[in-house]
């Protein structure tokens, strides 16, 4: 990767000042009762690296496209990624009282509240992405199979799935093949969705979407590993959560299994991977190379 | 209505087994986890009326289309209404804990597997959804357009947004105004999504979705007022939930506003509307006609 040609800080800064513009209209609505909305956006705009969003848009520009043209699918993603943060930090699950350095939704606004922002977050996400299809260089095939594609990979065969495994397995120690299972199905599937959408907006070819689930899978591995090493040898300022807090849950983690040194290396070796998968695409794929190389590199 | 040659009975039994049947087979898969398919098919396939899935059906009927040609969207339909009941009912909602007789899905489950379950079903109503493109008759642009009208009416403007105005006005005695919006989002809007959802996917011209939708925004009111009049007046043992529910929860009812047999005379002057509404189709209109009718003759 060429750094002085291809500066991955300005363009994730530009696509995330696109994304949380496109949130902010889109998590808004005259009939909504006020303090709903303003559950939802205390979620949604808390900040937030915007990762699946953001692979979306660079998934369709690898195939053509702009961010514009894949802004509802994009946001789409996030708002099923906030719901899912919003319903895992409720007390009857894994009972958070901080996220990204704040109070959880439910801390501020009640349960019930959480509860019902996280399925309004879910349900909008599906109605935001009904609008896709009237982006002209899409249309509503291609905008059905992302739903299609987004939605499978958001319920019970994916992330709600891997939630439910998580669950069952607490207090006990998973091992290898369980924790990859996990970890696969309760972030991994949101990942592949939003590249594989990205690249389904575009049309892209079968030999091309496999190309970039191949990428996916990988990135979504590093991304986790990386969070486990953050979790034991991050800066509790810059990730804005507890450090430790796997350990004290007795939590299987990717550190606990391997020990420090070997989870970054897997982590590096996975992101590494990620980026063998696009070599095809020379340097138009260097958004989604340099984005996994940050996935392993990052403090938070 | 000609007795003899119409059997609402009759209709409704053999959609019931059509939409049955489908529910079955969409609320399964083979990456499941097993626990998580138990709960959500515990809620879903526990009986129940199906009146969303055969409004979607009626619909799509006198347009033209047959029930096996918008099974997708009716059954998801009813995936939505199951979600938004299990979730009604957990300890930090309505904390019920029976529901149609039986256990409520959080007091066999758990809370945090209910929790899931919802956000299971909510999610796989849009996967099932997704499908309807594939009907040729329906196509993926009449697909979008239902998935865009099932997610508005089931969000923030919808149903959740109904159930907010709801808990905000526990406990104090909602006027007449207050009381038709909460009802007209919180149950009304499914209604209208459904009928409404059906007519798109047949195609159905501006107008005729216009005359569906006076009709079923009369259908709803007619079922809510029916409802508050079986909470009081019905027999717990056809209902399957206790009787004088609401007034214990010190809850505006029509019933409580109106009396009861001026409530019973407001619900059929609706079902009334309902019907009037789709004068236009004569014959054809039967069954919708029907249903408004059988709504407020109801005993559960």
């Amino acid at each position: 990767m060429d750094k002085p040609m291809h500066d991955l800080r300005q363009y994730l800064a530009d696509r995330r000042r696109l994304v949380d513009a496109a949130l902010d209209r889109y998590s808004a609505g005259p009939d909504w009762p006020p303090r709903l909305a303003e559950a939802m956006r205390y979620s949604l705009l808390a900040g937030g690296k915007r990762l699946r969003p953001i692979l979306v848009i660079a998934a369709a520009e690898l195939f053509g496209l702009t961010a514009n043209d894949v802004m509802p699918t994009a946001c789409a993603l996030e708002m099923i990624h906030t719901y899912s943060l919003i319903h895992d930090d409720l007390p009857c699950m894994d009972d958070d009282d901080l996220r990204r350095g704040r109070p959880t939704c439910h801390k501020v606004y009640g349960e019930a509240m959480a509860v019902l922002a996280g399925d309004a977050l879910l349900t909008q996400a599906f109605a935001v992405m009904a609008e896709q299809a009237f982006v002209e260089r899409v249309g509503p095939e291609r905008a059905l199979r992302a739903v299609a594609e987004v939605a499978r990979a958001a319920g019970a065969a994916g992330m709600v799935g891997g939630q439910v495994e998580d669950l069952e397995w607490e207090g006990r120690r998973a091992g290898e093949t369980q924790l990859r299972r996990i970890h696969s199905l309760k972030t991994g599937a949101l990942f592949r969705a939003a590249v594989r959408a990205g690249g389904l907006l575009a049309g892209a070819a079968d030999a091309d979407l496999e190309r970039l689930d191949r990428y996916a899978a990988q990135f979504g591995l590093a991304f986790q590993i990386w969070d486990d090493v953050l979790d034991v040898a991050g800066d509790a300022a810059k990730t804005g959560k507890g450090v430790g807090r796997d350990a004290k849950q007795q939590k299987s983690t990717y550190v606990s299994l391997y020990g420090l040194d070997e989870a970054r290396r897997r982590a590096r070796e996975a992101a590494a991977e990620a980026c063998d998968a696009l070599s095809v695409y020379g340097e138009n794929g260097w958004v989604l190379r340099s984005l996994a190389e940050y996935v392993v590199d990052r403090e938070s």
